[in-house]
């Protein structure tokens, strides 16, 4: 373990994954009450935080459930106390299906949904259920602008809706809606309308389903970029948040919406300044301690920028004077680029209230890839 | 575990990491008879693979030992019984340091060595190594081109040298000569005239060394891109290639030499078609499966392009027919553009030869982060 409850963060192993607890009290307080406001229910994804501790956490705060895309990380959720998962994603091949069904046995207790997008795996997982004795919630995928899985049209979910519905073991729920790619449009504008695209696509699809006599109790989707707009319309019952409870800074390069709750960053890499030469520092984190698919981590402190990142380094190169004294040994604060890959890399989450460590939490589902 | 020893390479649950053994066994093979030739002994850096299975194999093969840029990767080489371990990273910070020499009094009968840069570290070092009563391997880090980590002269190395010298608890054992940025220098005569370059200043060292009656022992460094042209010289004794044993695409940019042996890809990351529309399939592999900062992992088959690359999932899009037959459910091989972050992402390598699992291999020192 990188730390003890009630070191200084300056006594932190590094690379650590950090969390300020009043940062992640408040983000978890601003987007339950938002929602609450907007009457829809919250669902967070727990790719994002794979944590057992941040589940409850979300639970006891008012969240109904969690999402996961994975079987993994459902078996650690339901393993750990969490009633009621719902994998937002197709899970397919007779070996997983399998394991899936047999999950919905073993936690027969609990809710447990999954997405499908093709007919011939809604046929595969009735036959393991039945195998199995087991019975799960099935959520139709609807592409409202992700472009990466679900049916195309709302002819096609009605079909699928029609097919899921032959098969008394899976019961279906409603649909899943997610515009992925939504979240990070820039410009308020664009992300209210892609909003609005999504939610229009899904209540076709559901009116078409209902006319059809198809059960639709559910349409649940939407992410921390545009959860108010998914919120405000009457459309989506449910949404799946994630990012919000860490913000990293791909987030924060959105345009802000005076309406909308702000989150701050809560989520931190901590490193420690291992070289130093001049007007160049080498940090002791570097890819495996951070992921750089929307940017390197990026210090707290100005005066500094990041120069290029190495498998365990990253070196920083002096802008002006207007940073902190640095010397080697000193502890640097990073923002992650994106939070979702970054928690992957690291076994613990170093909790901090004030400065001083409050706890480390496991990473319960980190690299449960499969 | 992924898959069990016997398994086809379609039973194999995804994403997984998959090793090709005969690939593999011809990779070994063949930088160690190129480096015998050449009259340099091997330290393979153990920070590519993080497995035993793999150091032990390399040890088997004729490599002296290993390196590794982290304690806790250091921990598990050596309580793996790697009797022969070298940290080539500055480790500072007194609870870091102290841990070090802990691990050094534990593994007395092994060999421990580590990297410094600086005076200061080098004492705290010493105070930590006679508090424990251990003591350990020291080797001047020297810039060779990397512009990240090391003294920036041949003056500086012997003033850091002496000062080594005046604590009886570190062994003096020579100089760390490394040009990263070299290995990737795309052309021919670059990566040559990078090596030679980085060569010649440790030779500078070295000279400088001797003549104020330091010792220097070994020069070590040296990787995959470069290591025939840093073996074919008469400054290094050791070489520490890593990535050679899997090699990547990003290493495969790199122009051939046809008087250096090639490697060939061994590393994969296995994954399943899980939704499909029209020209457009879904992966159930993303970035949390393999490393993106040198690209998105690449088919091994034709007619297909990576559209696209989030958290779960790759999309591939059709470039022409001259691909294979896809179908939901079928598996798709990728090469990772950089294999040390991708291998640190999973918890078991599947290993195959021809087209059956032979064994599945524990990545020991994945997330040894600190």
């Amino acid at each position: 373990m990188p730390a003890q409850p009630g070191d200084a963060l300056a006594d932190i192993d590094t690379p650590a994954l950090v969390l300020d607890l009043d940062c992640f009290d408040g983000n978890l307080e601003r987007m339950m009450s938002a929602a609450g406001a907007a009457g829809v229910r919250v669902r967070p994804h727990a790719k994002s935080h794979k944590s057992l501790q941040i589940a409850h956490r979300q639970i006891a705060a008012g969240a109904i459930g969690v999402c996961c895309q994975k079987i993994g990380e459902a078996e650690i959720f339901l393993g750990g106390g969490i009633r009621d998962v719902l994998i937002t994603n197709e899970i397919v091949g007779v070996r997983k299906l399998r394991r899936l069904a047999q999950l919905a046995k073993l936690f027969s207790g609990a809710r447990l949904g999954v997405c499908v997008d093709d007919t011939s795996v809604v046929r595969q997982l009735s036959l393991v259920c039945a195998e199995e004795d087991a019975g799960l919630d099935v959520y139709v995928e609807l592409d409202v602008g992700q472009n990466r899985a679900g049916v195309a049209t709302s002819a096609e979910a009605v079909e699928l809706a029609r097919e899921v519905m032959r098969h008394p073991r899976l019961t279906l729920m409603g649909l899943q809606a997610y515009a992925g790619s939504a979240q990070h449009r820039r410009g308020v504008p664009e992300r209210r309308a892609a909003s609005k695209r999504a939610a229009a696509k899904a209540a076709e699809a559901r009116a078409l389903m209902r006319e059809a006599g198809l059960p639709c109790e559910i349409v649940t989707g939407g992410g921390t970029g545009t959860f108010m707009y998914d919120a405000g319309g009457d459309v989506y019952d449910e949404i799946q948040p994630g990012s919000f409870v860490f913000m990293d800074f791909d987030y924060a390069r959105n345009e802000r919406d005076a309406d909308v709750p702000q989150f701050e960053h809560a989520l931190f890499v901590l490193a420690t300044v291992m070289s130093m030469r001049g007007d160049r520092i080498t940090l002791d984190a570097g890819l495996k301690a951070f992921s750089t698919d929307s940017g390197p981590a990026r210090p707290t402190f100005t005066g500094w920028q990041v120069q290029s990142v190495s498998d365990e380094h990253s070196v920083l190169t002096r802008l002006d004077d207007s940073g902190p004294d640095v010397r080697i040994g000193a502890k640097a604060l990073l923002v992650p680029g994106h939070c979702d890959p970054t928690v992957n890399l690291h076994d613990w989450i170093v909790t901090v209230r004030r400065g001083r460590v409050e706890d480390v939490w496991r990473i319960d589902a980190r690299g449960a890839v499969f």
